[in-house]
């Protein structure tokens, strides 16, 4: 790589692994639009994704081969993250994580203290995070006293994911899927801790993950803050965050999209996964790794700490 | 406290909240054999604790009363700890937890936060840590090649945690509640972290925690460590963790009490405890915290990675 130049004065070179939905449909457009990036290479086991890149099996033929790559996306399935990652950190490569970023806490840690060891960025992408109304929102709560917070995030798997019988397994998160968005949203916008308090869960009979929850946390100066999951919502579909203040209510709607607040609507255009590469890109040029585990710890925190419940079983 | 001089030059006070078992049969002669402390006051709900200690209701009353206290140990059940720990670092109490630290690792990982901005110490106290095998073990390995790890926690929950409801409750841990005694000698004597790759956990039909488990771990050079948790077992109890290495088999027994290698066996007296009020004293006096999460992270990762089973009901 050094032989190619610096990283400031050329594109970054990078490669996806993992290439299903998300991959297809957020990371290939990203990239693209991205004149600090160039896409070299995607490895899945399946067949070759885009016809005019590279495509190897697996990150070892990735690696073994003479394409030149700076970086790594990785879209797989949450389970095998770790390993792929920490392949790539150990050849030196800048690594985003799509969001969980690992399906353990033990395993990201791992990847953050091996990414310090080794000077490379990691990235744990909470693309949620860069929904058109986040920012306006914490910018917008900072100087208010907030009373209380409520999250529902309610939409149909059946729309959402087709075929991901990964989410379904044992460290694939169920409906904290998405759940985690709410997650990493919140964790952005509220200015103090989050900790869970209580919940339950409810697991289908045939699974290993919940399809929903009802959870109750507060911040660490005690504000409420409820929060809804449901995998199975039909109809109308709710991924909104109300936020009860001094200076009354701000709603977030349609993942963070929508800002609503006494002053008016603030609608954005949808800018995620752009976003997610302009900080990748930066981070990657400043030489930093920019890690938070705050989302998935508060999964983790919800098995738990949560009632489990065994419901009727889950069929596609 | 600053009236009464540095404690440097006289005994820590001390208050013990929570006065179950564990504070009666352990930390009150590890308190009084320790010429660092002195007992100033007992904390718990029910009736007084000890003929020729003050006692109170709550740590509220403790606080408004005019009773001197410097450190507090925090002995309840696990799912009200951090509000206490929370509120005794606010009035500048240096901290005690038992094992587990807290019910979730986010209150965990805010009363580190809170500890370090009012400059208190805080200790997680991994008892088993201080078992008179585990320093001894931890040396002998140091030098060797670790081919593979077995752990067998297998006891009787009716024997060793009568009456113990709150073990069975969300939060309560199950066969955790023991389990994360071996993971907190695993995470001390083995050199690389450990990552939890893949498991099953049993829940009575009746319970909301595990009553048996069985755990693949690896560590980050792929070294494998097999958990298998059991809070059934009749007959014989086990504590074992067997280490193969190059140089042999080292097993470490009795819950880290015993240590056997090729060489011999070494057997240590109980030392627990006083070894734990040794270590706080010097975390006090030398103005650290000493907070480590490690095993609890490897809790809440089994719970977030394994396949979850019910199973017949328990009745104590």
């Amino acid at each position: 790589m050094q032989g190619r130049g610096s990283l400031s004065a050329r594109p970054i070179l990078i490669a996806i692994i993992g290439f299903g939905k998300i991959a297809h449909d957020q990371h290939v457009p990203a990239i693209r639009d991205n004149a600090s990036f160039q896409l070299v290479a995607t490895v899945d086991p399946g067949e070759a994704c885009l016809p005019d890149v590279p495509h190897f099996p697996t990150i070892e033929d990735l690696l073994g081969s003479d394409c030149e790559v700076d970086a790594i996306a990785i879209c797989t399935p949450p389970q095998i993250r770790q390993r792929i990652a920490q392949t790539a950190i150990m050849a030196g490569k800048h690594v985003l994580l799509e969001k969980p970023p690992c399906a353990t806490l033990a395993e990201i840690a791992a990847l953050e203290q091996s990414a310090q060891d080794h000077a490379i960025s990691l990235f744990t992408a909470w693309h949620s995070r860069f929904a058109a109304g986040v920012a306006p929102a914490k910018a917008w709560l900072a100087d208010k006293q907030i009373r209380s917070v409520k999250i529902d995030w309610r939409e149909d798997v059946r729309v959402w994911h087709p075929g991901q019988t990964w989410i379904w397994d044992a460290g694939g998160f169920g409906v904290f899927d998405p759940g985690i968005n709410a997650l990493s949203i919140a964790t952005e916008i509220l200015p103090r801790p989050l900790l869970l308090r209580r919940g339950a869960l409810q697991f289908p009979a045939n699974c290993d993950a919940p399809v929903s929850g009802q959870i109750e946390l507060e911040d660490s100066g005690g504000m409420p803050v409820a929060l809804n999951l449901d995998f199975l919502q039909t109809g109308p579909q709710t991924w909104d965050i109300a936020v009860e203040t001094d200076g009354g209510t701000l709603i977030l709607q349609q993942g963070g999209a929508v800002m609503h607040t006494p002053e008016g609507t603030h609608h954005g255009e949808d800018c995620e996964y752009p976003a997610i590469y302009r900080h990748f890109a930066d981070a990657i040029r400043q030489g930093r790794c920019d890690v938070d585990i705050a989302p998935l710890r508060l999964v983790a925190d919800a098995f738990l700490r949560c009632r489990f419940e065994r419901v009727e079983p889950f069929y596609e």
